[in-house]
């Protein structure tokens, strides 16, 4: 039975254990496709591996099965989780690595601790052995736990086979901008790959008019907002392919140029109309 | 219906654009199959993902689709291509990464700028946005483009409804090797994991009597040409598994060893018959 | 005809060698499924592939096919091998990098050298070139021989198709632990993405009362074996996901903490019996 099943990790590359998680779901379902999202999350960093998943998920066909394993608490009383939303379907441990995920099918916006869930959605907490490996380690429940449960999923097993109904979830804060006398702060939430920066600034949260737009970040003034990296000059502030603020350095690294980190602060000063 | 597509990217490993754009393609044809090439081609490096790619796409079968997002330029008025050859279909941004498949079916040698492609062969601006995501980015056209685009295409849909047909493309300028009074002058054009120097001197530019072949490269000369790795003392020089000379160490790193790096110069003297 | 193949190479991630292996696999028989194992091997550490291997392999679906080019004797007159053992079939150089395999379907514990296969096992040096690609490199049997044999392989032909039966391997010693007066001495053989240190000692020649253990390693010393990473306090042993004694520093780097590597001596000592 066809079925797409993505994987995202803290494990790195030099090690089997994603081979691992892959053999043993072949040996379920040998119809399985597998994407890697990503195997490079930071030893034991839910916020980076939470983030990474909240925006590659929603490209994926409806109904593409997510699990994640960055799970620092394996073998201890956390729960391990299975979450069926609209569109997808994710088995990750109950740790906050959902936190996004979650806020979209929460009652109401998430600032930690447990959030009730919205109606029309699933969570199952995963406590039935029938579907795990026979003999389960107590420190790879990526292999012993989620990928079993993931690969009888993918085979049409509904939800509640797999354990107990539960509507809470754990989530972490989530950094949102907040409102200033003369625009917003914001976070880094986000360096990617090029060294650029990616806020928690919503495109849409900024004004229409976007040369009056002051972007500081690292103690650099950016005035105004580009569409492409190709038309600043050198640092330069854009929105994102996921619809974030964005810094950039034009053919170069903006993280290492102005040394800064996830967490810090970018600062919003918006020039209101008028001509001077 | 089954279709490989390959992709070579700037992305790295840590970030989920690879997996957003297998996410969109899956959503498309489901039925697709992914090679990975090359994620690692050093941010923008265009040079590097041409040579990547021309010694990888020939091992595939015939018709393979074969993906290249290394865009400084994405968002600009840069083109993006859909180039139809004899053996595959290459989906990338026109800034010179199809260089060496252009070469392949070009009228006359490449030398930088735009040249004019031989018959049997096509070339589409994709300029038809009935193909794209209904939301397309300004700095992610590898996933809002290419990637829907290729898809369509491993669905049988014909090169001319994507956009319109153009006949020349950009190259960038190749180092090829050339004569010297008693031999040749090449560059180095890529560094292995191995730190095996690969050189654009094709074997078959060399004189049968490899004996006779003296190669200088970072300040070492090396006499004489191997058939392998185990055959030589400690630096040697072989024709590698593409056809191009190589310079290797011996359980080593040539490339750390020699001080040396991409578009370096490597010469050959060759000892011309007779006995002396 | 549908059939699994996993690689495990020392190509690293930058290069296209592993995508030109996956090409001419797919050539011969387009419904190959793939699964890598590792590609971040250290350049030709034959014995971190036999781990890596070793550890995966048993967690994939019987008849999976697993390709191992970890091969610094390309070219020379080191043996090809296909190896075919009840549970899987193993295409790789005679170097040594099955000595983990080998030793399960072995007449007796390898020690070291050529080791005689137990029966039900079949050996093949891979000689008949009527399955390789028509022109083979000096450099590349991986892409050359390994990849066209394993394809074939997937299609159903016989292992003898391949070439001449063999009933030795070569091997390489492999690190047992020894015992001691008060318990046992062994070796670290694998340090993973986390940092921990996984030995040799088997979690089952470990004695019933944990508590008694204390682990010597890196002038450390450990006491006790916990079940859990998040149970100990910072430095903790347990007995990891694959039956081996881990050591690792919670929430934290072990291998970086302590200095050490592989090949490192680990000790155990056991306090037996009675109260005192």
């Amino acid at each position: 039975m066809s079925a797409i099943i993505t994987l995202t990790t803290d494990f790195g590359l030099s090690d089997a254990y994603t081979a691992e998680m892959k053999g043993v779901i072949l040996g379920i379902n040998p119809d399985v496709k597998f994407v890697d999202i990503c195997h490079t999350i930071k030893p034991q960093n839910i916020t980076q591996a939470a983030f990474v998943l909240s925006t590659a998920y929603r490209f994926f066909p409806e109904r593409t099965i997510h699990i994640v394993v960055v799970d620092p608490g394996v073998g201890s009383d956390r729960r391990a989780v299975l979450l069926r939303t609209p569109l997808a379907d994710f088995v990750a441990p109950d740790n906050g690595v959902l936190s996004y995920i979650v806020q979209e099918v929460a009652d109401k916006s998430v600032t930690g601790g447990a959030v009730k869930l919205r109606q029309g959605t699933t969570a199952i907490s995963l406590t039935n052995p029938e579907f795990w490996l026979r003999r389960v380690s107590s420190t790879f429940h990526g292999r012993d736990v989620f990928a079993p449960v993931a690969a009888h999923l993918s085979l049409g097993k509904p939800p509640a086979d797999f354990g107990e109904p539960i509507n809470t979830l754990v989530t972490m804060p989530l950094l949102y901008p907040h409102k200033t006398a003369n625009g917003l702060t914001g976070h880094i939430v986000h360096i990617d790959n090029f060294g650029n920066l990616i806020t928690n600034i919503n495109g849409q949260e900024l004004p229409q008019a976007k040369d009056g737009i002051g972007v500081l970040v690292g103690g650099k003034r950016i005035q105004g907002v580009c569409h492409t990296y190709a038309e600043g000059l050198d640092l330069l502030a854009l929105v994102g392919s996921h619809g974030y603020l964005e810094i950039a350095l034009k053919n170069g690294n903006a993280a290492s140029f102005l040394g800064v980190g996830t967490g810090d602060q970018v600062r919003i000063s918006v020039q209101t109309g008028g001509r001077q």
